[in-house]
């Protein structure tokens, strides 16, 4: 029986890939899609580097975060970002969670993060500032636990980012292609922001530019221009890195495959992952 | 019968390819040229972002940015920037439109962008600053309509670059490599007037070295080893990308190809473009 | 026989072109690691440039930094930096020392690095800046003898991490992966603390938020997701430098080789090394 | 007969592919190397990228800057830098002239250079600043008379660095890989000394300092391991760069051979050089 979520699993996973290609999640970061005909389901790639996401990588997941199928695979320990997120915000289509170099500076120092530039404007209309220590106190700063998954959903409110501090960011989107597009140029906006703030002072677009920048770039047409250019930039990339006449490396984990069948390539000088990572399976952090 | 305009797309598509490589333009950007026999109209590629352009994506267009012949393809919404200009601008024979990091903080923070070294000589006497606000107070800030292309050119008046407030630049030339020259050269004197501004006071040129600087780099000479330059690293940099015994990585849309021959091949696994492209065709961005 | 440190050597040296690879080391730097079965010993390559080294470059040592087995590789001048922490932290299982630019400007202005983020709290309580004119005045700065060695060793103390006056720094682990997402997260936190003092004052973590953060990310967990990263990106730059049909670049050394054995290949366009490298051998950096 | 500059010709044209490969020189900048045998010549490429430079497009110049063999290249305007110097310095043995982003700022500032790393001692005792209008008022900036290039060379002096304002520098060594150390580690302290002066005030190395870490440096081990890390740098960039089955991309003008010859690949999709170039041939830039 064909996959239901063939398609939206393909889309996700390019998301993963484009947002590593782009600089915008290394290591860490991960973005999820609510699930296209089930409100109440979103999916998500399984614990990993984003930048290693494959189809069968992808996880449907229920609003409280559990897989909805048994898997062996692992999950990531902040899932309830994403599951707050969509409980709280039903226009709310995906989630993107990042500690991208050029947002970062702005969740050290407080310095607000405001529209300078029309592209900018994706921002919407203010970005509030999510300080775990009003509720939590002193904490490893992952929001791990579902009540600081909906602080930090409260603290989003209506807008559709939001900054946590001495963290990263949350950005929210209408659909897949608006949240890519909004986590890319508030990445672009927050270096330009920093680099006029070193040239003198920085002021914002007027509240009327803002909304008419942001109306005119989160159009389909807009979008799928900018989709277009980050898909095919992904593509060059990924045929740099194949080898000819063989497979792209490849990652040895798989969320849906049998791990057994999983054996990296012969071909492989460096191994991808490794030991320790058998011992301990499931949503720990 | 053989294209006549064959040489001039083929140099068109090639120097927006470059500009992507060099980091001007992304998914946003375009540069046009003037047609060779033919003052009244331009060449520019389809909607779409540079790095994708190959010689068919290259469109005819009058000085009021119709398709001299009936197109499929969509067209940006910003052309009246480059019909205007030539329009005002006889001595005009490309222009390019683009936000490039480097030169942003300039049209947000209003700092005045000089010559700081011999090569930045090529912007010309002065960089004037257009705010739309002036003539058209709050818009999306983008450049869409015919009134406010002519107040743009009319910004631009005799100089050679000009910058939009809290948008990008616009940058002219007398042929399309002085153009794709002044538009990478005047990036670079805009990072090394930052970095120089972060260290101490900055002064430009005096009026006699800019100006003797400018015609010693906008010589063919000059501009022709730039130009080959530029282009060995484009072309590297697309057979790095080009996997082995395949063609190169191809975005589906044409603008002069019938669209339904335009099968992405089977081996990509990434899917360049994608749905909602076809609803709606047309000038509008 | 199969060598009993198959397994340690190859780890280590895919940990020196992961260090490469992201940027922490360049021609210079070097990584070391205890061996696993005998606490009086490490390994750590041969002389050269960290991008270069293959499992058949890796020599093991004494921590007085003599080789365990007669070799005509040529050794590092610094290797004391290794053989003496390693003797006075038996904790200590693995080390690094690099230039890298992030984390320089903080041993040229003395200013202290602190973590601002929940990554960089993995340098752990405090960073000891080691002046060397204290003990030895003028000098050339590097760390060749066993006294230079033993003061930075105790200037680092109980801590994870110590910067040396317009020099580098030196990082240590409980293990090999410890040490390198130490080394590369210690860079990226001074790359933001540098950004966020442009843009205002920085503090610090708080003492618990710092404690927590670091506990929380050197589990075997996070440290095995960051190297099956940072490793897949290195597979695949590896990959795309290796040109088809044939074997990937390869430098004319290696330290357990017959060095008659060394051809560079026939396809080798660019002669690595050269002459004048066989005039000495030895210790002597 | 076999060419006797052979080894030269080829360990030149690497220098020129290294330096470009570091990011010191793009389309603009020179590196030259005193002929081996005969003190009153040099050895230089054609005009043209440093990037694309071949055994086949090094030339051979007299002190006067005049080949030695007529030849249909096109040279360089800049010449007199190189021959000047060599006419001034004995000790000189090789000469690179660059613009590179990181030094810029100091020819625009006025800011001394000065050694705030181990490696940065590398720049010699003093950086001198030329300003060309203290004996030539206004000038284009470049360096194309003798009487120019022996004024800089005065300025140059006993030392191994200098400043053009405006400009650029030049370097000089005592040998080819002592020129493209300097050259390269000048350039990494430029941008350490601005990250350092962003952040505070910035003191240089103390006088014995500088001179042993300099000594440190320059020896053929530390230069030879430098070298060998730059050329396997430069070694994979062309591999990944020349597609599978292929010769790796190539410029169509070589100084040495008959240009009939040079056809490029059938292959190439992007035209390096053009048209324009065949039109004025000789020693004017």
């Amino acid at each position: 029986m064909p996959d239901p979520l063939a398609e939206v699993r393909q889309e996700l996973a390019i998301a993963n890939r484009v947002l590593a290609n782009e600089g915008v999640v290394d290591a860490f970061g991960h973005v999820s899609v609510r699930h296209p005909d089930n409100p109440g389901r979103y999916l998500i790639s399984r614990y990993g580097a984003a930048e290693l996401m494959q189809p069968s990588d992808i996880l449907e997941l229920t609003l409280d975060s559990k897989p909805v199928e048994p898997t062996s695979a692992r999950l990531f320990s902040e899932l309830v970002i994403h599951g707050c997120i969509y409980q709280a915000r039903p226009d709310v289509h995906s989630v993107c969670h990042h500690h991208a170099v050029s947002v970062l500076p702005y969740c050290i120092t407080g310095v607000e993060l405001v529209p300078v530039m029309h592209l900018g404007a994706a921002l919407g209309g203010k970005v509030p500032f999510w300080d775990s220590r009003d509720e939590f106190g002193d904490t490893p700063l992952v929001v791990t636990k579902p009540e600081e998954g909906r602080s930090l959903a409260r603290a989003l409110g209506t807008q559709w980012m939001v900054l946590l501090r001495r963290h990263g960011a949350t950005v929210a989107g209408r659909s897949l292609r608006e949240c890519v597009f909004r986590s890319i140029y508030t990445c672009r906006n927050a270096e330009l922001q920093s680099r006029a703030m070193a040239m003198g002072s920085v002021s914002t677009l007027s509240p009327g530019e803002a909304e008419m920048c942001s109306s005119h770039s989160l159009t389909p047409r807009t979008l799928g221009r900018a989709w277009e250019y980050w898909t095919f930039r992904l593509q060059k990339a990924e045929a740099a890195t194949a080898r000819a006449g063989t497979q792209p490396p490849r990652a040895k984990t798989s969320a849906r495959r049998s791990q057994a069948s999983a054996k990296p390539a012969k071909r492989a000088r460096v191994r991808a992952g490794g030991r320790g990572r058998k011992a301990k399976r499931g949503t720990k952090r």
